[in-house]
């Protein structure tokens, strides 16, 4: 790209980095968490901040209404989605980034060491909810192209925005606004590949440029025994109770070391290839830190690094999450549960199909519940979302990794993600383009869970990556 | 007892009905909910509303301190424990009267027809939060000893009076009050036996008296695989997760049918007598009725009335209550929890030691943690409490049989309890006399759950039985 003018840029983003930190900070502090109603109001005011944002560096914004969503029985107003256009010039290539407002749940007597929306900088780190997920990423765009404007360069690139505020809730109301509505109106006719900025680096020093996701198969796992909760001191012993019937079906899922029991589930999973196995021979991955972050006494397929890689990455794992409606606060709770809902999932990979894979799980599991003979109802349902995988060898792909280089001196690892962001392959329908991951955060950013930070050196060189 | 006087005092019962009703409304009103110190003012509150009616019948009274509870690190003080006592002659019998003001916590959003503390009647039931459970048993003693007075009639026993509003919360602070303050004290000496008012009737038609109650062993089982909650999607693959240990524990500890698989756990149960078998075949019990009331689709074995009777008051029962650290919202979480707890209660029978079953649960499920083999932490405890019988046939026991034929015109069934009341092995201790369970409630009064009530003819009834 422009690599002439990139140093005139660098130094601005590297003179403006309070600023750049202000902002976060901003966005950081309006609670936009998704899953709660509650917090609708604050969802809705930051597509607007964003809004104004963009709209300060010269984009056209649109404010897309994307109707409602049923919570608890009640209709809730989506939060809207912002779209924007920046520049229309027919000799350059257009890329639409796709990005998220909302954030989890948070709240300091989780175990956060500060206020979770009020970002605070501790060596080095930027801690706060969103700083990682996303809207560090999200503002680091932002900041990219102010840089360019600022300095009186022109961008070597057209931009297309779509920014929702609904992703960690399942982007609720997004895939009709991409399919039904953006793509007939020729939306994406221009675009020429899309990025997202959502995922993380593998480790904590080493860039990575992701070209592949697993999907998810979500299954709901009911067994009832009473229209009711019952005490056990009344009822114990004269019900066949329901919570002893889940466990022993969520006992026959998988093995200790993580391998799942299902007929036939890992037979459609795609061979590796000898040139797929030598990719994971150079990633920079080190088990025993991975080990640590996390204090587990020893990690599966005795932590073997290529193992590990290709557990997490191409082979599908299945997790046990929990139970609805059984007793789940501290304390010695005598229920006998009415309904239990056991949930589990499987992250599948290529060439996996959900159907098939939803299909394998119903009859593995409808089989073991012949087997246990029980007079309780049993019932299993399933939501799931396909794998998605690039070729890392795309000239896109190859761009991204001299983007790399340039900003970071280094060779870029091509990794894959064991998690889902399903909204990549709808964006990969709606442009019939390639989607390009260009995550920003480390892999210790803690997104989802307490204390989530972005370190200040991702933060301002996803900037300056952004710019090349 | 005064036999000849009952007739007027039942004439006077039965003109005051609508008045009892009202003091059951107030006392309804109050919601003293114990587990939560947010409404501790409530129970204070509860407290002194019912001493002042202790006062109103001429009983002297007592506030009595039992100091501070520990509640999420905070020392939060205990609601008082009301003592009284009314009459001292030494020609007649003390009855020492046990009941609580404190009720479960309820919301009318939890499924609830009407506010919860708000008592409302309907198809002659009384329904409240704490209508059965239990201040309708409470208030049955004082509108007792109001009718004795209003009449002009003396009353044929000495009362003394233990009323807690920590019951619900594991009765905090009443043990050290009833053994090392009320014992030494000498509140006990004129005691001739206890009565509790504070559980059910096996039916709804049919009084009872009880004279067991199981006792409980409960279990708390954690398993560790990491020191956080771990996304599945990032994590999937590469750890030993902690559900699936925890779940294959717990799979462990009973069959379908409910038959407890823990090593020589049934050797100490103590045998069934042929007296003892020839009881449970004149118990009015209905099975079907009683699997209608839950929604089962089938009762244990087979539901065989004898059979289901002894399994709920005389041979253990084990159930799995629930997962404390997994997912337990509704919706589709993908969190690999890092520490799961386990929980599981067996309600334990004569002669059933606590230590002794605590003691076989521990070896069994280290025994079956070694069969696994796997790298995570397992760590198991306990708190157990015996279980409580008396001899059916002691001469109190016959006193509160012949009550109840004058009263119910029927024979009362002798049951047992398959719940435990812990108070009621403290309070034999310490007055080392017979204790008379006299429950007051139907068995469908639904006592912690949803609409819970009480219905009025149980509790005038009790009120008339409360005065022979
Ligand atoms: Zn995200
Ligand atoms: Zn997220
Ligand atoms: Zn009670
Ligand atoms: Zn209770």
């Amino acid at each position: 790209m422009a690599e002439k003018t990139l140093p005139k840029i660098f130094k601005y983003v590297d003179e403006n980095v309070e600023s750049y930190k202000g902002l976060l900070k901003d966005a950081v502090a309006i609670p936009s968490v998704s899953c709660d109603p509650k917090y609708r109001e604050e969802c809705v005011k930051m597509v607007y901040w964003m809004r104004d944002k963009l709209k300060e560096v010269g984009a056209s914004t649109e404010i897309r209404d994307v109707g409602y969503q049923n919570f608890d029985g009640k209709e809730v107003k989506l939060p809207p989605v912002l779209v924007g256009v920046l520049e229309n010039d027919p000799k350059k290539n257009t890329i639409c980034i796709y990005g998220h407002l909302d954030v989890q749940p948070a709240l300091k007597s989780d175990g956060w060491e500060s206020e979770p929306f009020d970002l605070v900088e501790r060596d080095g780190k930027l801690f706060g909810r969103g700083a990682t997920d996303d809207k560090g990423p999200v503002l680091g765009w932002l900041h990219a192209i102010n840089a360019y404007k600022a300095t009186g360069e022109e961008l070597p690139v057209n931009l297309k925005f779509i920014f929702e505020c609904m992703e960690e809730s399942g982007s609720e109301g997004l895939d009709e606004l991409l399919m039904q509505k953006l793509k007939p109106e020729g939306f994406f006719d221009s675009v020429d590949y899309v990025c997202i900025s959502d995922n993380y680096w593998l480790g904590t020093t080493k860039p990575c440029i992701t070209y592949g996701l697993r999907g998810i198969s979500y299954y709901f796992l009911e067994v009832e025994c009473a229209k009711m909760d019952l005490h056990s001191g009344v009822y114990g012993g004269t019900v066949h109770e329901a919570m002893s019937d889940l466990i022993y079906l969520m006992n026959t899922l998988v093995d200790k070391d993580g391998k799942i029991l299902i007929t036939d589930i890992y037979k459609s999973v795609a061979p590796l290839t000898d040139n797929e196995q030598k990719l994971y021979n150079t990633i920079d991955f080190n088990p025993e830190a991975y080990r640590q972050s996390i204090s587990a006494h020893k990690l599966a397929h005795n932590g073997v690094k290529e193992q590990l890689l290709m557990h997490r990455w191409r082979y599908p794992s299945l997790s046990l999450h929990g139970i609805e409606g059984a007793a789940f606060q501290p304390g010695a709770k005598t229920v006998i549960p009415g309904k239990v809902i056991g949930k589990f999932s499987i992250r599948i990979v290529p060439n996996q199909e959900p159907e098939e894979v939803e299909k394998l799980v119903f009859d593995y599991v409808h089989k073991k519940w012949e087997e246990r003979g029980s007079p309780n109802k049993m019932r299993i349902t399933a939501q799931s979302g396909r794998a998605w995988t690039e070729n890392p060898e795309h000239p896109h792909y190859q761009a991204a990794a001299r983007a790399t280089r340039l900003i970071y001196k280094t060779e870029p690892d091509m990794s894959r993600e064991g998690g889902s962001i399903p909204v990549t392959i709808t964006l990969q329908e709606a442009s019939a383009k390639n989607v390009l991951l260009l995550p920003m955060g480390a892999g210790d950013d803690m997104a989802h869970s307490q204390n989530e930070k972005i370190n200040v050196r991702n933060y301002i060189e996803g900037v300056r990556f952004d710019l090349t």
